[in-house]
This record gives structure tokens, sequence and C-alpha cells, in this order.
């Protein structure tokens, strides 16, 4: 057994929550779940259309090890409408998920002992991921009180010519924060290689929304599916990557994966024809239950403090409340039935943090935000 | 870049035949394919109905890492069935594809620079995945004069204490032969960690089908749904491992791919539905197409010489006619317009060898066969 490597991989601190909250409502509790990473909307009826269509026609077998034609000429054209760039599907990989984006793009560039720059608060995988890969993981954190945003001076100062990638995940997840115009564009004169997730991407309630792609053209792009068209288990993403990495990002998916899902392909072929009119109504939305979430906080007398602009999510600081967010979230689960996520699971800065999500129902986090009152007037 | 790694993974040179052969059919030529590794086969209509349920009841969002309990309960109702074994649920992560079950094997089983044995001819990947993730690859040829059963005598010569694990293919890719009960008694007893590749269980033509934990209970056993329920396209395999393992690959599995693709995974429970009758119908004509592949490369005086038992292959020892078995596949493309997989994928001492698959119809069959007929006849 490689213990060295399985025992240094972190558990996710929301799985004890999720199997705590299990337990309970095995039990008949009623738990509010506001500490979920998915949309619970369905997705959207060409999605399913064409998915079936692919099985009854029963084009179900080995896709291109790159994916489908057709899906990546769709992605290029969404490209060329939404930021004016021309992305050739030669440069496009199907990925299962964007977390086997992120594997690859990883193996693609990373040799042993690199130096990988995140951007806490993160994704908890990523710093398992690097782990996992064999590279070394160097953290720069972002505060609250620059609205998460990355400190351009202090990032200078910080950086090595050690550094050999930078992760950035903008929309964000845990904070929901975009990164401005402004910092893109200083993370793309450095001239470091730059992976970014931006699997949040469209779901933006302030802006517009981004892609490192207009301020670096040699980016490294993981994107996908699961978030703005709801299609968490279809596990499908896509990778674009400059021209010269894509021979071996190929040769990578070839080995470790053939290809990405077919059906799930063609699912994302409908994903891709829905119009601007319907994912603008799904923006208002997200927009509207991210209000009431930041107003509703307001009243129970918490100010988050920062502006959450994109993704779902919220990142509340609790430091005033606690110290430990795991035991927490626990003690929040055990008195009103409510799961959060705890925030040391995005890094150890963010310990006195939960994320809360909005991408579930109104009636939902409504309830959960009545608990959450209960929770804070009679337990703290 | 990682260069190093990149360009030390070899191209599959079957790829080369394929693009080739693409090349030919854009130009209005008609080619044979008997290179592929995928059943031709539509999938049941279970598949097909399990699937677009789960995807009109919105059952498509995230499954739990390990895969639906549904499913895994199936699977291990299936090995008692079959096999006699009890294999708890909680051992089995559900995969996507064989291919993923084989990386999150590898990284929970092999620390950087750990021997790894494979058994020639082997399936192309098994090198690279190891090579990937930092292992060495040390390789034991089996022989065409003994069935290309692994030589138990030479074998225990061959390992050493440095051997950290074996990777066995039984029934083999790409040679159609299964090792005998004696082989597998042999390879339990000596206390080096197992992985048995699966995939083509079940696909037995002459003796009982199968699995290494009939003989060694800790053995990791890898295998999935595109072979014997052609499902190749809807990648999902399935891992079993030790009881200890199974934390540190869920873990693995967390991080790297969060679940299996779940429009699959219920396709899954349908295949596993399917009757003894349809499977043994369905034996019996692959039977009949091995058969005849067998006759009909008897009749062009090519007696491969050992006996093919299972999966849907038969390697073809071609010295007599061939030194470089990609220049040779490339010609008999160019010549008579049929594809064939060169030997030389599946390891350097058989690169005198192409493999043919009788996984299509028996009419695409015996137009390949015509054709290698041909070029028998007139180019060599």
């Amino acid at each position: 057994m490689n213990e060295k490597l399985i025992s240094s991989i972190e558990p996710f601190y929301v799985m004890e929550i999720l199997e705590k909250a299990n337990k309970l409502e095995e039990k008949g509790r009623k738990i509010v779940h506001l500490e979920i990473g998915e949309p619970t909307e369905s997705v959207h009826p060409f999605i399913k259309k064409e998915a079936i269509s692919g099985i009854n026609r029963n084009n179900d077998k080995y896709s291109h090890s790159l994916g489908l034609p057709a899906l990546r000429n769709s992605i290029s054209k969404k490209y060329f409408k939404d930021f004016n760039l021309k992305i050739s599907p030669d440069r496009m990989a199907i990925t299962t998920g964007a977390s086997s984006a992120l594997v690859l793009s990883l193996l693609a560039t990373m040799s042993k002992g690199d130096e990988v720059v995140l951007v806490e608060p993160y994704y908890p995988c990523y710093p398992q991921l690097i782990k996992i890969f064999g590279g070394k993981v160097k953290i720069f954190t972002t505060r609250l009180d620059e609205n998460f945003q990355i400190n351009t001076s202090k990032f200078k100062s910080f950086i090595s010519s050690k550094t050999k990638l930078i992760i950035l995940n903008s929309p964000s997840n845990p904070t929901g924060v975009s990164q401005s115009a402004k910092v893109l564009k200083f993370l793309s004169s450095l001239k470091i290689q730059i992976i970014s997730d931006e699997i949040y991407q469209g779901l933006n309630y302030e802006a517009e929304t981004k892609t490192i792609l207009n301020y670096a053209p040699s980016a490294i792009v993981v994107n996908g599916f699961s978030k703005l068209y709801s299609m968490t288990g279809w596990r499908l993403g896509h990778l674009i990557v400059p021209m010269k990495l894509i021979r071996g990002v190929q040769k990578l998916q070839q080995n470790m994966f053939i290809c990405a899902p077919v059906i799930s392909q063609y699912g994302a072929i409908g994903a891709l024809r829905i119009s601007k009119n319907e994912i603008d109504s799904l923006l208002s939305e997200y927009k509207a239950k991210r209000d009431f979430m930041l107003s509703a906080l307001n009243d129970l007398g918490i100010d988050v403090g920062y502006s959450p602009d994109s993704s779902f999510y919220v990142f509340c600081n609790m430091e005033k409340y606690c110290k430990d967010s795991l035991k927490f979230s626990l003690d929040i689960l055990n008195r009103v039935g409510l799961a959060v996520a705890p925030g040391r699971d995005f890094g150890p800065t963010f310990n006195g943090y939960i994320r809360l999500s909005y991408s579930s129902s109104f009636k939902n986090i409504k309830n959960g935000l009545k608990r959450l009152k209960k929770y804070i007037k009679e337990y703290t």
C-alpha cells in the first residue's frame, strides 16, 4: 500500500457533516442542506433529449479521445460568441468532469517537486491533487477585507523563480468572488503558467463573465457542464491548452481515460443549445437567492463584509462564534438540523468560516436561514 | 511543460492505423476494421431503459463517491452467483471505466520507484500508466508455444524481493487466452500484491470463467461493463480492493473524479438484470465468430498455433511475412483496405504479430478475412 500518499490526503471535512446528516435523517430527523456544492435544478430538456437520442441511436461507443468533434465545435463557437475568442477545437479536450481536466492539466505541466501556488481560500481538491502527483503546494492567502481579491503587490513578492504554476479559481468556490480584470491582467503579465479553473464561469450577477484567455492566451482553462448546466452527475468537463500541449494531454487521456462518457457528451451538445434568455432567467433566479441570503444573514447580525458576485456560495466569517469550523458545523447540525460546509476545508486560515450554498430552492434556503437564526439566538 | 513525462509516453501505434484508415475513408475508400477493441453490438434494452429512466427522473446529480449502493449491491450478488464469493459492497468502488479503476489501484498501491511486473504481450496502457505514476516496469514474456500461459518456474526466478506488484490480465488482450487455475494458484502463493484486470471476464468459450479472488482473496480486481455488455462509451468500471485499501481509494476518487458518471451507473444496473440465457446466446455467437476466424486463417495457411479461448481477439504470428508490425499493418491497409492492430503495441517481443478482433458482425469479419487472403496471396 502507498501508505505515505494515502495518509497525506486529507479527507473533506464536509463529508463528516454529510455522513452525520445522513445518520440523523435515517433516524427520521429533517435536515436542511446548505452545504451542497451542486445545483439542485433539473437539467434542461435539451440535455435530456440529446442524451436519450444518443442512447436510442446507439451512439454510445468510444468517441475520439479528445471528444466528439461536434461538441468541441460548439464549445469553440461559444468562446467566440461570449468572449470574441477564436479557440481551435484542436486544442480542446472533452474530459470526465472538470476534475479530470484538472488531473490532466497537472500531469501535463507539473514535474515532481515543482512549486504550485494556490490562492486561499481554495477548492479543497487542489492541494490534494498536487500532492498526489508529486508537486509542492505554496499558499497565497486573500483577505475578506480586500474582497478576496488577489493583492497584486503582495503576490508579486510572494512568488519566486521556483513558482512553476498558479492555480486560479474565478469565480471562486468558496467565496463566490470573481477576480477583477486588473488582477487577471497582472497574473497574465507574470509569465508563469496559469491553470484557470473556470467551472463557475457564467454564474455572474454583477459584472460580465470573464475568461483568463482574454488576458493570457497561453493559460490552461478547466471548465465543464456541472455548475451552470446542473450536470454534476454526468461528469463532463473540458480543457483548453496551448497547442503545444494538446498531444501530451491526448496521450494522457488515451491511457488514463480513453475518452469522456459519450452519453454525457451528447447531453452537453444539448446544453449548448439553451437560449440566452433561458440562461438569463436562471441567473436572475440565482441573483435573487443570493440577495435573499445576504439580507437574511444581515438580519441575523452577520454582515459578510464582502461582495459575493458569482458562483452560488457565500463564505461567512463566524469567528465571533467559532474557532473550529468542523466542531461549529457539527454543533449547528446537532442543535438545529442545518448542514453547512466548514471553512477549514478551504484552507487553514479560514477555520472560523462556514460556506453556505444558495444553489437549492428558495424554500430550502429560507428554511436553512431560519434554522441558523435559531442557532445563533439560542446557542451562541 | 512536463516534457520528460509526456515524451516518455508512447503513442498507440494502432492509432496511426486508425488515422490513416479515416483519411482513406474520407477519400471514399471502403475500409474493413478488424483492429477495433470494442464490441459493435448495441447495448441491451435493459441498459437503455434504466439509463433513460435515470435521466427522466432527474437522478443525475453526484452519487456516493464509491458509487450507487444499488449498483454495488448488484455487483456483490453477481460475485456470489458466479463465483460463490461474498464480496462486501463496502470494499468496491464504481469507477469511470476500467481505466480509472486501474489508475486508482496503481495510485493506492504503488510508491515511486516500485517495480511492477507486466506479462507480455500486455494491454498497451499498462506500462504507460506505471510510468506516469512513477513506477518501474519489468516485463515477463509469455510464449505462443506455451499457449501464452505464464511459465510458473520461469516466473518464480524472474521476480525478486523488489517486485511490489504484478498486473495480470486474464482473459487477455491481445491473446484471447485465460490463465489456467494452476497459474492463478501459483501467482496467489507468491504473497505479492496482484492487480487483476478482469475486464474480459465472462467472455469465455471453453472453460468456466474465473476470478483471481477465488485464489487470492487480497488481490485487487479491475473490471467493468465495456466488453461483456458493450458499454464502451459509457465509461463504467468497478474496482474491488481489500478492506484496508478502500478508504484510500475513496479519498483518491473524491479528489480525482468525485464519482463515476451517474447515468452510466443506472445503465449498469440494467446490464446486471440481463438473463443468463441472453448472455449465453451472446457467447455462442462470439464462439462461432472465433471458430470462423480461426478456420478462415487456417485456410490462408495461418495456423495461429495456440488456443484463444476467451475475450474477442486472435493474436497472429506473422513473422514469416513481417518484421515491423506497424509497417506491415500500414501496408495491409494501403493494399487491401483492411485495418489490423500492430503487435508492437503489446510489447517489443511481438513486433512480428498482428491482433485481429472478432467483436464485429459476421459480415465484417468475413470481408476482413477475404481482404487478408488477397493481401497474403498477392503481396507477400
